[in-house]
This record gives structure tokens, sequence and C-alpha cells, in this order.
């Protein structure tokens, strides 16, 4: 061992101790004839001394230490004159005896501080070197504690980690998967999983009841601003339940997690709310439940005042936001800028608002005189002092959607998104199916496997659309946090679904042969959700991006900046794999 | 909940309760007026029973319940009249009052008991059945409790679990990388890690200090007896230690799951060997330490007897098997042909019988006299009674690996091979480099970052051959547990290791450019092992294969018959990854 102890570890209570501790070299200051040495290992930093004048050798030696070098130094625990009470090793220094450079560093291309002068891009780069730093290095630290947490809740209430393989079959239904090449069976591939479905499924009717795994999973699709081509899930599926056991198990989980990270007491029970009331009042299905600004459906009141643009759309929807009628014509037409932007697609703002003195005044002021906007007012609750905002459009749901955009929008302008705080929601109730206008054809929402409930099973065919699922997300401050559903167990209801779905039999079989076969020998009732390890770490550590979490992850092109990867490989190996490349 | 308690957790004290339990029908007996069926979950069997005088619709029902039929029955909980005290419930039974049935199940295609009357085939197609079965699922449950308390082993030892990506870069040295193809890079490909190894190390530059990780790695080999496409690693790496610490850390843990698991305490410390001395006693690096029979050399004692076979053979070795002198021509004829058996390849086999009257009896008595005979028992440590079995050849190597299998042969004949008995050896001073005849190179036995001895770093230009590493393997009972080394970092040290081993500098910078790199930044002295979870679980499980402990395992090409994989995608997915197919 090249230390006695770590740099994080000696107080007062060591004082008079020798000791050696092995680190990088922080910070290099020369005060006259003193040199003082701050040396970093992963628990903490401590102040090394050297004297010129007890040894000349040594000391020059130290001042020629650059920033990162590795040393190994020998010396007794003194206590500090100058102490530093925000470091737990603030009142002691070490008095060096002997010191070792076990490794010269080049200067680094950014400072290794918890404010970094290193850019996203360079930072990616010398990744190495960015983990070296506290707040990458705690984000690392949290994702190991609320790993081995989960484990150790899920262990307690009898789940049985179970490794499914990587190396599966394609399903080419849904995101794209990435494939593999198998050079034991030329022409053929393997495909790395987009989640383990099928073989958690399969693992219910082998009887393991009660099954999780922390699992890499891999989507090979154009990547968003927070997606990686390989992430993690916390997956989880249990026999003999129906969806309120699913419910009551996790809720218990995330609360345990947030409990023992954070020392966070939900109150209760966490909320729930359908899918369709989730994009009624938020236009979204992992609404932000840390501020209200709820939708409010105005169409009825807008007609008759010959406005053209509320009379040609189907749907007129707003948000009132509290205090703000004093905004100013330019925080107004920045909003307006915003709902327009083409990610967003709106055509354009209405505001009233709502004056100190109980008048209106509003951009449709020439449509709508003080009793129509009172009467607006007052289905918002608005106060005076509020201001309202309104969109239209002909598509309720698009509309909606650009709603829920600007609601967050304002939620954040006026602090309403608290990092400290944390709004969960179980969203219930999902449609089974999901229409693609482009196809002409219905989706399953979740998967295939999504079990419908019993009481809507008999709209399946008169009216799809209508039938809802035993489906459910946990949304958490505007993220989805997991998913999941009860699974249909019975082998004809899952035949239907097929033919819903538009599979032929030949179909069906040729992707889910496997589960379709193993459901005629007993499946039993069964059901599960997973949830995304890496957007919960994220949500703990209050991250804007799961990027910063994850100790090497991807940039938005799939490529590892760092190793260079992806990369041309050699002819010869694909000739083995009997592939040929064909560009263009 | 379909249930209020599992099948394996009623008694006595339950006596009375009305409960309800759900599980599949593994057996149904109808005697006289009543029916038993036996109920099984993943937790154990209860006895239901049924009366055709007490209800005469139900007792029909039960009739009908066939095997693996999924059911949920409510109950009053009585004693029986006959216990079975084999089993945990055997001395209650259900008298039920309700019955429902959750699934049919077509006859399963195998008996679902301890003892199967299914072959491995079928039994890997049904794996989902097979699961079903105690013994299978017992090594399941043993894999998620051994992966758990190294977890928590390796968690109190300050380990930080890191996961580093999958999806990473192809560096085509030793085995086979499998590759993926980028559909947004296209040409380009990732490749599949078949260890973590720069990622560990590349922690370790980046402070982590001690990481490790229950990890899949991938090769792309042509699979061997007891080899998987994908395997299960417990890879770890720490900073700041030399071999000694490693070692020590590691040894605890082995002793601490092995006590966790099975009770044992083992003695001491875990003996260690040199990697030659393992060669030169057991012809193996991987030395079955639960019995002796090591190898005693014999070249100098055959000289001068005119025996053409052993004259021309540059090397004798022998091992002396207690007690076998009474072993059959048969017997003996049988050893013969086994060590003839192409697999081994050697060309015969002497025998001496040491009789118990002291004479010798001997395969080359024409050549050898009793007085020679007996200089040779001599040197075996022979008694009467005991039969010596030599073998000969050119190349010790060679022969000497021949003679292991022999031995352990021997061993299994002689019942010294118990799977109780865990007997763990560190091989200790491996050569740095392997000598390739074919290729006239050396190449690294472990990989290019393993540290060489300090004292033999003078060999390096001049005798390469001579120089030993700081590598170490844990091998149990003639299988490799795990194995790692310290590794260089010293970027100068690290150079001159590419060099010996052939790489220009441009092929050095493009496998490993990004560690060659992170390596002029402050690497701190690093080294650490992994295991192989399977190997392992195997090991503690009595296991003879580690597809055994694997949920889903793949088969000797690499095929997972369950779900029919790897197989053929659509044309429009590889022309969406620039790719053709070319077979032949």
């Amino acid at each position: 061992m090249y230390r006695t102890k770590s740099c994080g570890e000696l107080n007062l209570s060591n004082k008079g101790e020798v000791v050696t501790l092995a680190g990088w070299v922080q910070k290099n200051r020369k005060l006259g004839g003193m040199t003082f040495v701050d040396v970093r290992d992963r628990y903490g930093i401590t102040q090394i001394v050297f004297n010129e004048e007890v040894n000349k050798e040594l000391c020059e030696q130290a001042n020629k230490l650059g920033r990162e070098w590795v040393i190994q130094v020998t010396g007794v625990v003194e206590e500090r004159s100058s102490k530093n009470k925000n470091i737990p090793t603030g009142e002691i220094e070490i008095i060096v005896q002997e010191l070792k450079i076990l490794n010269e560093s080049e200067v680094p291309p950014f400072t290794i501080e918890d404010n970094s002068d290193g850019g996203d891009d360079i930072r990616m780069q010398y990744r190495y070197l960015d983990i070296r730093r506290n707040p990458v290095r705690n984000n690392l630290e949290l994702r190991h504690k609320i790993a081995f947490e989960v484990r150790r809740f899920l262990d307690s209430q009898n789940f049985l980690e179970v490794e499914t393989p990587v190396l599966i079959k394609s399903t080419p239904e849904g995101a794209r998967d990435f494939i593999v090449p198998s050079r034991m069976n030329p022409g053929e591939f393997y495909a790395l999983p987009q989640s383990p479905q099928q073989f958690k499924q399969l693992l219910m009717v082998a009887g393991i009841d009660r099954y999780f795994q922390i699992v890499k999973c891999f989507r090979d699709e154009d990547l968003r601003a927070d997606r990686q081509p390989e992430f993690t899930q916390i997956d989880c599926e249990m026999s003999f339940v129906e969806q309120e056991d699913v419910l009551n198990i996790f809720e218990d989980m995330i609360k345990h997690i947030f409990k023992f990270v954070k020392g966070i007491d939900f109150e209760g029970n966490f909320p729930r709310m359908s899918w369709h009331d989730c994009m009624k009042l938020y236009g979204s299905d992992k609404p932000d439940m840390r501020f209200g600004m709820t939708f409010v459906e105005l169409k009825d009141l807008t007609e008759g005042y010959n406005f053209p643009v509320f009379d040609a759309a189907n749907f007129v929807v707003g948000i009132c936001a509290e205090g703000c009628a004093s905004y100013s014509r330019k925080q107004i037409d920045a909003l307006t800028d915003f709902v327009k932007r083409p990610q967003i697609g709106a055509k354009g703002l209405v505001y009233v608002k709502y004056e100190n003195d109980g008048s209106f005044k509003s951009s449709v002021d020439k449509f709508y005189d003080q009793k129509a906007l009172a009467k607006w007012a007052e289905r918002f609750n608005a106060k005076p002092g509020d201001l309202m905002l309104i969109l239209c459009g002909d598509d309720a749901d698009k509309t909606r959607k650009q709603m829920n955009e600007l609601r967050l929008e304002m939620g954040e302008q006026l602090g309403l998104r608290d990092k400290n705080k944390f709004a969960p929601v179980w969203v219930v109730d999902f449609p089974l199916f999901e229409w693609v206008e482009e196809e002409k054809r219905f989706y399953a929402m979740h998967h295939p496997f999504t079990s419908p409930k019993q009481e809507d099973i008999q709209y399946l065919d008169s009216d799809p659309g209508r039938v809802r699922a035993n489906a459910y997300d946990l949304a958490m401050n505007g993220v989805e946090l997991g998913g999941g559903s009860i699974r249909i167990f019975d082998s004809q209801l899952q035949n239907k679904m097929f033919e819903l779905l538009g599979f032929t039999q030949e179909k069906a079989m040729d992707q889910f042969g496997c589960i379709i076969n193993a459901f005629k020998y007993g499946a039993p009732p069964h059901g599960g959700l997973a949830f995304g390890l890496d957007r919960l770490v994220s949500m703990l550590a209050g991250l804007d991006s799961i990027r910063d979490c994850i100790a090497f992850p991807k940039n938005n092109s799939g490529r590892d900046v760092m190793i260079d990867s992806p990369s041309a490989v050699d002819k010869e190996q694909l000739k083995e794999l009997c592939l040929e490349v064909k560009l263009g």
C-alpha cells in the first residue's frame, strides 16, 4: 500500500502521528521559506508543508511539483496555525519528511476545480480528468449508492436479480435495434435489447415470481436532448399481482430512495391522475406538478365576438400566471416569440392582463369588451394582478402540447420549478392504442403485451381508441421516471391484440413466437415496470442532463469522443462476418 | 394481489386461518371421494384438498386440473392426518372453499420435477419451464445472493460500482470482438467489451481509487465446453496498491462469500505457488489442489537402459497413484486409451506396479530391472501397492499438459475430487510474455498493460522470456476463478512494452491512444483483477457447467434455441446500416 491514510480522514485527533499519504497535487504555494501543497484523492484534500530552513533540498523538490502530479509523502500530523473550517482536514497539516514523485503530469487542458474553465466538449474528450472534479465524482458516487440501495430494497422484498441476455433477437417494432453480426452463424444477427421485456415475462412464466435487474438497454435512435444509445433501467416484474400492488410496492421503493438519499419524507400517497386528465390539465403525460397553472378551456366563451382567429379554431386554451399583469410589452413579445419557435409551432399568443384596478387589458381588446374578458377571468379564477395567456388551434392535442411548453416556461420564469422540491404523480389509465394518422393504423401505446382494462375489453372491436390499458407511468417534476403495465396472460386475448395491431399470425410467430409458445404452458397473471436509473439519479442529483451522471457518455451523434468510437474496422474482420460496407 | 400467502409459508401455527394461495398444479391425486392437489410456487408446495361429499361440483372441477395449470384457491388451513416431514408445509393442508382456474396449460414437454425426464436440448428450448424446476431455480437464487453479497462486501470496502460503456471501440488484439454497426456513423462500428480493462484503468487515472462492476463481457470465440459468448465478470481495480494489497483484499472477499454461502472457514491464508512450480508439479496454471499426486521427473533415471522411447524423449514425467497396483490390465489399457485420445495426444503410457510383496511389475520390464525400478519408486516416494504412471515426450510443456489430464482423471477415479472440498491457490509470478512459435514473436501473457516485476525489468531487452509479471490468478479445484495484475503506470515503460510486443507507434495510438494520452496526466499506481461470476457460482453450486447457473444460456454454436437467435434481419435494416451480407 502506498499510503497509511487517505487525504480525507486526518484531523486533530491524529496530531503527532507519522502518516503516509498519496494523491494528486491540487495546488502549490510558496510563501517565504515555506511551501504549501494541497494533496487530493477521492476522499479529500490535505495540506502538506515544506520548510526551506529545515530541509532545503526537499523544499526545492516540492517547489517543482506541478498541478496533477502524483506524489507520496510521509510526515507528521500537526495543528495548523490558520485553520480552514470548510474542509474536514482543515485543522491539520503534514510536516513532510519524505517526498516521492510517483508520476508527473502535463498541464491539464482545463482546471480540476469544482467550477472548471473547461467547456463541455473538452471535458468529454478528457473525461478521465473531468471525473477528478468533485461535482462529477459526486454524481458517480450517488449513482453507486442509489443502485445499491435499490438492490437492497428489492432484495428485502423477495425480488431476485436475474441477468437476461444481451445478445438477443431483433424485433423490428418500435425504435430501432442495434444488431450484432454472428461469425459462427454467417448472415445472421443478434440484436441488443431495447429492454428485457420478453425475458422478464418469460421469467414470470418460469415461476420466478419477483424479478428485477439493473440492466443496460440500447436504442439506435436519433439522439435528442437527453437520450443515450445505451442507458440503464431498473427493470422489474411480479406475478400474481394487480396494478394496485405494483404501484404500491414501487411507490414504497421510490419513497425509500428519496428518504435514503435526501432525507425526504413524502406526505401520504403519491397523487394519481388519469392520462386523460393529465392531457387536459397539463398537455403532457408527465406533468410538472410542482406548480399549478393548469389549463383552462375557453372556446365557448370566445364565440360570438367576431374574432376570426378564435372563431376559426376548434380549441382555445389558456393558463393564468399569477402576479404577471406587470409584464412589459418586451416580456410578452418574448413569450410570443417563444411559442412561435418552430420546435413549438404556435401561430401566436393572446394575453389578457387583469390590472390591479380591476380592468382588463388584452391583445384582443378590439373584439372582446371588459364584460367578456371578466367572464374569462372568472373561469381562470384570476385575481387582479394576474396575466392570462391563451393559445388556439385546430387540433386540441397539438395546442395542448404548445401550451405545455408555455406553462413550463412560465413556471421557470416564476421560479416555480425548484430543484429541491419533488412532485411525483402516477399517471394511470393510458389508452391501450395510439392512432398513427400517417399510417392510418393503431399502434400499441406501451407494447403489445399490455393488458386492456377488464371493463373496456368489450370495446376492443367496436371502438379500440376508447379502450384503456392497465398501464401506468411515474412522472416527477415533468420527467418520466418510469412506467409499466399489467400484462396480458391469456393466449386468446394476446392473439386478439396481435390481430388488432395488424400482425399476421406468421409475423407474430416470427417476432414473438417464443413468448406465444410459453403462454401455452400456464402463464401466471403478471405485471411490472421499469425505471430509468439515469433519470432517477439525475433527478436526485439536481442535474439538467442524464449525461452528467454517466461515467462515459456518448454525444448527440452517438460518439464516444474520448475513445473515438465508433470507428472503421478491418476488412478482414468484416470478411469473417460475411459483411461488406456499401456507403451512399 | 391474487394471494394472501405463498405456497411455502404455512404451518401448524396458521391452523384455522382462511388463506388464498395461487400457483401451479404440481400433482393431482384422487383417492376415493377426496382429491389432493399439490400447488407450487417459487416458495414451496402446499397440499390442497377437495371432498366430494362436501362440495361435489368443486371436487369435479379439481379433478380436471392438469399439470402446470395456474390456479387460485381459498380455504382453511387444517392439520394433516398423514404428515410429510420433508417439506416445511408438510403438517398442514388447505380445505378448499373456492377454486379459480387462472390459466390452463398444455402438457409440458418434460416433467417439472427435481429429476426431470427432459434431455438438455429440450430443456434449453423450453427454458422457461426448466426454470420452474427447483435445481435450476436454486442456482439462480444462489447467483442473486452471491452477486448481492459481493456488492455488499465491496461497498463496505469503499469500492464504487461504476458502469462502463457496452458500445466501445474494437481492439483487434487477442480474442475476437463482437462488432455493432452504427447507423448514425455509416461504415463505422462499435465493439462489445471483452472486459472493461481500459475503462477501469481510466477510472483509476480519474481518481476513483476503488472501482468494481458486475458486468457482462463478450467474446466472439469458438465455444469450447464451458464458454459462453456473453459472460459476467466481477471486475475490480484499485489505486495506490501493490500486488500484496490486491491479493489480501480479494482473498478476504472470496473467504467472505464462502462463509456466507457455505458456512466454510478456510484455514489460514490461501497457499501461493509460482506459475513455474504450478507447471512443474501439476502441468497446469490452475492446479486442482484437492489432492497431491504431483509430478515427478525421471529422465536422468531412465537413461542407460537402451529403452529407445525414453532415450529419444527429452522429458520423462510420472505420477504415483496410491493403492492402484491392483489395477487390472483392462483398467490400465483404458488409461492408455485415455492419454492417446487426440484431445490429449500422448503416444503411450508406461506403468510400474509396486506390488505388495515389494517387487515391481511394469510395461518396461524388458529394459529396466528391479533395481532400476526401485530407484524410480524411491523418487516417487511410492509404497508397496502403488501404481506409477509415466509419460514422455520431446516438449516438456506438452508432456506436462498430457500428464495434467491423466492426473485429473486419476483424481476422478480415486474420488479425490470431492465437490464439497475447496482448494484455492494463488498462482503468482506469471511470465510477462508468451512466445508464440507459429508467429515467432512474443505476446503479452495477460495484456499489454501488465507490469513486469521491478527486479526483472533489466531483462526486458536481453531476455524477455525470463521477465516475470506482477500478475496473479486465483485457481480453485482446477478452475480459474479469476486473475489480474498490477498495471504499468509509467508512460515510458508502457511504450517499451508496446515496442516489445511489435506495435508501431501508429498502431499503438490507433488501438490504445486514449489510455496512452490519459497516462500523460498523472496516472496513479494501480492494479486489479476480475473474477468470473459464472464460474464462482458454478463452483459454489457444485455444477459441472457454467450454463446451469445462467438463466438463458446459449449453446455451443452461440445460439439461443429458445428465442431462436441469431436470425436473419430485414434487407431494409441492413441498408440503413450501409451493409450487405456476402455469404461464402
